[in-house]
């Protein structure tokens, strides 16, 4: 296995290249942090990630979780990794003092997450899983339930999950069936008046860490619609349902969640997705979390989030994949260039330009990836400190679709050119490719998936305040441009960013007057396509900013010849990005003006048969 | 499991559609056979491939072979497989009656191949190895080596492979080290002054099938080195090297090939891939094949073939899990159209237009993809009636590395969107698609890579006999828009081919300019991406065939209502095509026209460290 999995060099330079009008990445933002406080946590998390995440990335692949007598068993690794990231405190991380936090921000929270990805996906999610989770029992749970719930979760004993999915309602959250009855008052197991209580009945499946014995506890935050609640969307509630609930004694008893089965995933193995009946012996009670009906809204506010950590997840997959590619194509030697005599020795296959292309691109999509979700980090802590910033919240709107998607999408697209730069080793699972592959297919899915994401994107960031997303998003590009053109080495790639921004324009309003003329479902018909095309320029934005940071950097004095080709590659992946990337949106453009929205057209049963 | 996995209809409809000048599904071609014959067959092939190939094919992933005391141990089902292979003719199937051979041609046995192809990849290739290994001896070796070794072959009885790869050449061949010297004349164990036989000693690996228990023996066309031979390809000798040699007396004795290990690759896990160890105990004889140091060349005179067949099989892979995905999308229900009712059912998800466009993506797969190879098949054939066909010979050679590499590359792009129509259960081997993804990936790689297949498309296809051979193709094509032109719903998808086929032109004339300036390593920097431009225009090329092969049958009378659905669908495949896929031409050629080969000039140290 190769042993380097990211570059903290790259992860440094992203996070304190951020361009357009907001600097996120100051002592103002950071929560009485210090960027040297925060960078010391970085090399914490480096060291966790290598000495206790990295060791078990193909182990726990390899022996992937199993359900023997209920319990679902998990890599004898998860547990002690659970307590250190409880006990040093990197569960807390994002909470407030109240919690023992350190309320540090999004912006270097998502960078500790990402290096635990990079380290060891599968490993990284439980954590992350128990963090979301807590962060919705303090944002909208009543003060017993924070009291109860918080403490073992955020000491890494107690897990916590997301209990959306149901078999008849994955992406239509709208159909789910799971009831919830409300125990009359005096009827409560505790004896007492206490209101909250809900007898839950149903069935959830894909739930991730649904159940595992590197924990003592399992707290779902689980959707479900109270008995004679109004149908669709409108009707869901959010409830705290535990594994074991406290009895009247304080006791810790079994609360009627039965495992039904562990599902065998392509990858993303050393993570349990399990099934989950409720209440199969009428003795599931659930803790209702915030108002009645509220629930889908409550999960909507951290859905922002939590689509960026799956773009996170994608690009740390992506990243661990590229730096594999890039050790074994510098050790590798095999063939010569064309021109070179044939009795020569065989050169390092980054010698050969096809093999160079196919690390530029990996390098692209990764690092660009990085520098999105970091730049929607950014928006994110703004927002934390000062919620009327509108223009940041439109912005995080606007981009979060993307962030999600275009990692997830072309992260499949990278770790399989990862594959290719290997060969035949690259199948084979002598190396860690194949696995980066296997563990990437998910994040086009979770979440939400991509065809969900275009709808969301084109439906409803694109409509938001009357499109001014989009010029807001124009504004920051604008932005970025005029920097750029203070190096004449950017002028091509600044006035190439404003063409494609154009198109992209021209695009949208060629969709309105589709929208106009023949409807939302028309408009929407090829809403995955817009997404894909809104990608590459979003990206492309990124990369310019990067490319002009990179500049920057190159013209201080007394650079290192490391730091200086560091920065030079910057430029060249920018560089490559705009020469082998962006011209992608010239045929989607063209599709989408003029596909006439064909697919809604085609008779299902003209399918072969 | 999904029972459908192709439709027999389409295979006809596309066997009996090719446009152009030539037509080779005729009886003169058919060496006898006719059309009704061949029908015979083809449906004895895909019972043999519902009944025999797909009920192992999760099994035999789930359980994959293992080296067992120096033996690989596969599936129980391979054995009595291959016996029925054997004993009903179907390895035999292409070769001469002298062989008790049926002679038939390429053309019909490619579509044999693809049914077993996509009953169950991995089963089908035990055979489609040994007809290789068999054909090579046929047209190459001795009558001795001919007597021995095809009539214990053609039945099934022994395993035939092609031993290529080295640890240090895999790409590149002209760097293998296998030894073979001569055994002195009267040496030799059948005491006898036998010339042809050789000591070898060497080691290859990735060997498909080179050694299982579902055979007596195993039959090894290796490559290796005469001592003393030139350096780089002119070097290579071909030699027969079998597990089990014959001693003197006749009986069957370990010739010294030894397994070092089986390969854990990501998919195509039916079918073992060994690392061989020649003559450790330097007790490993070898029979020259042919004339000493011509082995590349014997080799290459059967790799257009072998190519064919790998598309062959990415595009059986990319068919299955499409009519996977689409017995799904038929069933599964669920959300509504945007405008219906908010309490209306859920509806088969095959009604929503995303969920159609990824149907229709994979269809315009793996249907094109069909349509190319059989259209390389049907120009072999006609080569075959007549080697001074001079114009078929450039054709094939000019399109079999798109045939190789348009189902390779785009068939995972294919299989991940079936995995993307199940949602979440996509992503779990309740279902096979997840297979397919994990099978398709082998494709680009081996048989020659992505990067070689681009090398050897604009290094050599484009430029035989003085670049005559665009002008065939071009011919080709105008043939079919000039046809298409009789249906006027086609004449907007004819214009569109030829616009394609003079982009390809302008891009091809601005590399030439490229060659000469800058010379063969700037010429052949984007290759890969010029093969993906050609590839795109190729794969439309056939679709303009198919959709005028569907209105000719729509305009005749009496049609039954599922026929007629089905060429309607054929045309809107067609139109899917050219709306969504033709137009990524354009993002390709500029790239191609304006990369400037930037991948040269990065500096190999300017890569993340």
């Amino acid at each position: 296995m190769a042993d380097k999995f990211l570059s903290m060099k790259n992860l440094a330079f992203t996070l304190h290249s951020r361009g357009g009008r907001y600097r996120a990445n100051t002592p103002d933002y950071l929560n009485d942090h210090t960027p040297k406080t925060i960078d010391m946590v970085f090399k914490a998390a480096f060291d966790l990630g290598k000495n206790v995440l990295h060791p078990m990335f193909e182990e726990m692949d390899r022996h992937p979780p199993r359900l023997a007598d209920g319990r679902v068993r998990v890599h004898e690794g998860v547990r002690p990794m659970l307590k250190t990231l409880g006990e040093d405190g990197w569960i807390a991380a994002l909470f407030p003092e109240q919690c023992e936090g350190e309320n540090v921000p999004s912006y270097p929270l998502l960078c500790i997450n990402f290096i635990f990805a990079t380290a060891n996906y599968s490993a990284s999610v439980y954590a992350g899983l128990t963090m979301g989770a807590a962060k919705l029992i303090l944002s909208f749970g009543s003060e017993p339930l924070q009291n109860t719930y918080l403490p073992p979760m955020l000491a890494g004993k107690w897990q916590g999950t997301m209990a959306l999915t149901e078999p008849e309602a994955g992406t239509s959250l709208g159909d789910l069936v799971t009831e919830a009855v409300p125990i009359e008052p005096g009827k409560s197991e505790s004896g007492e008046s206490e209101p909250g209580q809900y007898k839950i009945t149903g069935e959830k499946i894909f739930i991730s860490a649904g159940d595992h014995d590197g924990v003592d506890n399992v707290i779902h935050l689980l959707l479900a619609r109270i008995k004679g609640a109004p149908a669709g969307v409108k009707g869901i509630s959010l409830f705290v349902v535990p594994k074991f609930r406290a009895d009247a004694q304080g006791n810790l008893v079994d609360n009627d969640v039965t495992v039904t089965q562990v599902f065998h995933k392509l990858g993303y193995r050393g993570a349990p997705i399990t099934g989950l009946r409720l209440g199969e012996k009428e003795n599931c009670i659930g803790y209702l979390v915030g108002k009645e009906h509220r629930g889908l809204s409550y999960m909507f506010q951290m859905m922002n989030n939590a689509r960026l950590e799956v773009g996170m997840g994608a690009t740390a997959i992506a990243t661990a994949a590229y730096h594999s590619a890039l050790t074994y194509c510098r050790a590798r030697c095999q063939g010569r260039n064309i021109t070179a005599p044939k009795d020569s020795m065989p050169i390092p296959i980054i010698g050969h330009a096809d093999v160079r292309r196919m690390l530029l691109f990996q390098r692209a999509v990764a690092e660009g990836s990085l520098s999105l979700i970091l730049q929607c980090g950014m928006y994110e802590d703004i927002l934390a400190k000062d919620p009327s910033e509108k223009e940041c919240h439109l912005l995080l709107e606007l981009l979060t679709p993307v962030a999600k998607t275009y990692p997830a999408e072309m992260g499949i697209l990278a770790t399989s050119t990862a594959i290719q730069c290997f060969g035949g080793y690259g199948y084979c699972d002598d190396f860690p490719v194949e696995q980066h592959f296997r563990d990437m297919r998910i994040h086009t899915i979770h979440e939400g998936t991509t065809g969900i994401q275009g709808m969301d994107l084109l439906g409803r960031k694109l409509t938001m305040d009357n499109g001014k997303t989009l010029v807001l998003l124009k504004q920051e590009m604008d932005a970025a441009i005029a920097a750029a053109r203070q190096h004449p080495e950017l002028s091509e790639m600044a006035g190439s960013l404003s063409h494609a921004m154009a198109l992209l324009e021209k695009t949208t309003m060629a969709l309105g007057a589709v929208a106009m003329e023949k409807g939302p479902d028309a408009y929407l018909a090829d809403a995955t396509l817009f997404l894909e095309m809104f990608g590459v320029l979003v990206i492309g934005w990124q990369w310019l900013t990067m490319a002009d940071a990179a500049l920057v950097a190159l013209g201080k004095k007394g650079l290192k010849k490391k730091d200086t080709l560091f920065y030079e590659g910057k430029v060249h992946v920018a560089r490559y990005f705009f020469s082998y990337e962006m011209p992608k949106m010239k045929g989607l453009a063209a599709t989408l003006e003029n596909s006439g929205q064909m697919t809604l057209a085609v008779p299902g049963d003209c399918f072969t048969d």
